[in-house]
């Protein structure tokens, strides 16, 4: 394939016409399709069906200390919840607390804490004149919305396929004290699908910060979302490798089960040092009067332990596998050696993300839309909605059909092309 | 029965002879019986056994408006369960929202997001000096433990059988703009089994406050809990009367189903006007990716309708009428006449309230105590937990079986008789 960049002018225009005129054939078929959201497809929510029937047909509903979880009682989770939420994050269940149906609302609720009450007795942050965030680009959007609802300032940090660029991390975080935190989706990340290296990680756990309550909020939202059985990321545990480095309370470990039973209808939980949890649980039980035990008995009766969980995820694995591979051949054979984007070949979670040229994702992302088929706002994935090289775009294949993914990624491709021969005539 | 201010020295010192034997007695039974919390007991749970069946064996798992229940989607709730309960609240649907499984963890982040980020457009309330809230008296411990948690300043109003001192609460409310809010539980208190009269609720919309941002926190908790079929308290509808007013916007009205379906395992609800849901919508959009709509489901499929709720209300009735009679016939039988406390008796609710004389109530839960009976902690039902006249004492008799409600009363009864002939005697 010949690359965009090296065409003549009139080799330009001869493939404008030509794209015009596809974008034009695509328009007229009406379509209506969405890749926009990291939704599980109706199939995949078909694999937790069972959890429908495990707390029927007079089931015991007691726990196994006896606690009839019917009833109010037991703030932070019922010990088997604690252990099989505990499996999934890699962390004693005593380091546990078990949640609601959303790990967003728990990491919205720490802000929120730190906001009024501060971290550990440190100073509310409503209190200080600045806080400000680390956000690793492109990150995800809804991490981005909490921090800047509270009025936090952001500052980007470019990702690489090794995790957030750490000289940068650890100069600005020891430097100044208005830092309070990081987000971070160090697995199969959102938007990228890179995994933190080993290095990485230790560098995170060895952080020094000028703010005693610095934290790093470690959403660990794709732990076990691999799409191969063989071929699978490896990431450190990040709680260890805090306490190894003396630093136990730096880092809030957030994992939720939305991606493993139901979007909505899942559980979240936090793993950290006791004396974090201590600091959530004083909010807590004023908070609550605590979370859904049924619900938590109710993943644990079907999924039982880590290898029910795995099990079950390759299940998932098999069905959105060829999703990503199928938008991944569109790309490579549609667009590859255009030099007109690039984008990111993961191994897990939710997303694939793509580059374009500079200054082409906002136009691409507005025909795909005026073309029928919804992606993720241009913007999104980087604080305030702005990417200052407006290039980045997220893929989220997971919830159309093959059928209509198949389309979605030629309008796509279609789009892409469009938008950079018009950057490229300067139009 | 002789009052007990009216005996002797000799005639108390006799009688405190008796009750130490009869105090000596229970205490060698060894007792372990828990009068503190109102939660339901196993048999109510057991009620609503159908909830487990409901989404099981196949079932249709969209709501009405073809919405896949258990993916992402639908933030403010599924519309059948906004009709359920907007039944339940008398209200409209539009002016619902659904929320998770505690309508606390709605209070109190409603009072957090008011000091983040204020309320409909005002200045947040941790940017100003001082906050005030109006407590009446006695209430509801966690609604205090709230405000307490928020360094909000409590101002004890006193209650009556026809609701709070509205005198008391029109001057504060329209003389001091750092009052922003009221607790109020306005049918079947928490603890006096109270219901506000057409009247307070009238003044209460038609308050005059100095606050713009002043809101009343109607936690109508209780509202289809009534014990009698026949004999109902009435509450007017409180959203009507604002309007009717012209001050839509100065209530939130909560209500959940947790004393419905099982505790910990219902769906809350907040019914207010369009602008205050706008307000609520804000923060709910950026705090999470929506509540469990599958329990919503379950809740709708399981009642059906208001008249389901009633239905399925009279049934928790003929469980928990008999202990709140049994209650108070030993209450009646024991203390009658005695002059030395005083009761309510609440046609619906979860609670006793029950008044010592005054300096008694900690010696009373005390003694309690120390004979294996677990009451609600004296001064509780007061902010900061100090009843300034150590007299008020929260009986909740829902949770044991009848037969340890009567020993667990019985206790009780001695425990007051003995407390107050102490006092008598100034020991």
């Amino acid at each position: 394939m010949e690359k965009y960049s090296e065409m003549s002018r009139e080799q330009l225009l001869a493939l404008k016409k030509e794209l015009d005129q596809q974008y034009a054939d695509i328009k007229a078929q009406g379509l209506a399709l969405d890749m926009s959201r990291g939704k599980p497809g109706t199939d995949q929510l078909d694999l937790s069906m069972g959890m429908m029937q495990v707390l029927a047909d007079g089931a015991e509903l007691k726990c196994e200390t006896g606690v009839d979880c019917r009833n109010y009682g037991v703030i932070d989770g019922i010990p088997e919840a604690k252990r099989l939420l505990g499996e999934i994050s890699e962390v004693d269940p005593e380091h546990i607390i078990i949640y609601g149906n959303s790990s967003l609302n728990v990491m919205f609720d720490s802000i929120a804490r730190s906001m009024t009450h501060g971290v550990m007795g440190n100073t509310p942050w409503s209190k200080l004149d600045k806080v400000k965030f680390l956000c690793p680009v492109p990150g995800y959007d809804r991490h981005f919305k909490i921090t800047e609802f509270f009025g936090i300032e952001m500052i980007n940090v470019p990702m690489t396929p090794e995790g957030p660029d750490m000289d940068m991390v650890e100069k600005l975080v020891s430097e100044d004290p208005a830092i309070k935190g990081i987000w971070c989706v160090p697995k199969y990340s959102n938007p990228q699908g890179y995994t933190y290296s080993a290095r990485t990680v230790q560098r995170f756990a060895n952080l020094k910060p000028a703010a005693p309550d610095f934290r790093i909020y470690w959403d660990n939202a794709y732990s076990v979302h691999h799409l191969y059985d063989e071929d699978q990321d490896f990431l450190l545990e990040i709680l260890t490798e805090c306490a190894k480095a003396g630093n136990p309370d730096i880092v809030y470990k957030f994992t939720s089960t939305s991606k493993i039973s139901f979007p909505g209808s899942g559980i979240a939980a936090v793993a950290a040092s006791k004396a974090n949890l201590e600091d959530f649980r004083k909010y807590m039980q004023i908070q609550t009067i605590g979370h859904d035990k049924l619900n938590q008995l109710r993943h644990v009766r079907f999924f039982k332990n880590l290898e029910g969980v795995h099990e079950h995820m390759r299940k998932h694995a098999n069905i959105i596998r060829p999703k990503f591979e199928l938008v991944l051949d569109i790309l490579n054979k549609e667009l590859g050696g255009l030099g007109i984007g690039q984008w990111t070949t993961p191994k897990g979670g939710y997303f694939i993300s793509f580059d374009s040229m500079k200054g082409c994702a906002k136009n691409i992302v507005a025909k795909a839309k005026e073309a029928g088929v919804v992606m993720t706002g241009a913007g999104a994935t980087y604080p305030y909605g702005k990417d200052p090289e407006d290039s980045n775009i997220r893929i989220a294949p997971t919830f159309p059909s093959m059928e209509e993914l198949e389309k979605a990624a030629y309008v796509f491709v279609v789009c892409v092309k469009l938008a950079s021969v018009e950057k490229l005539l300067g139009e």
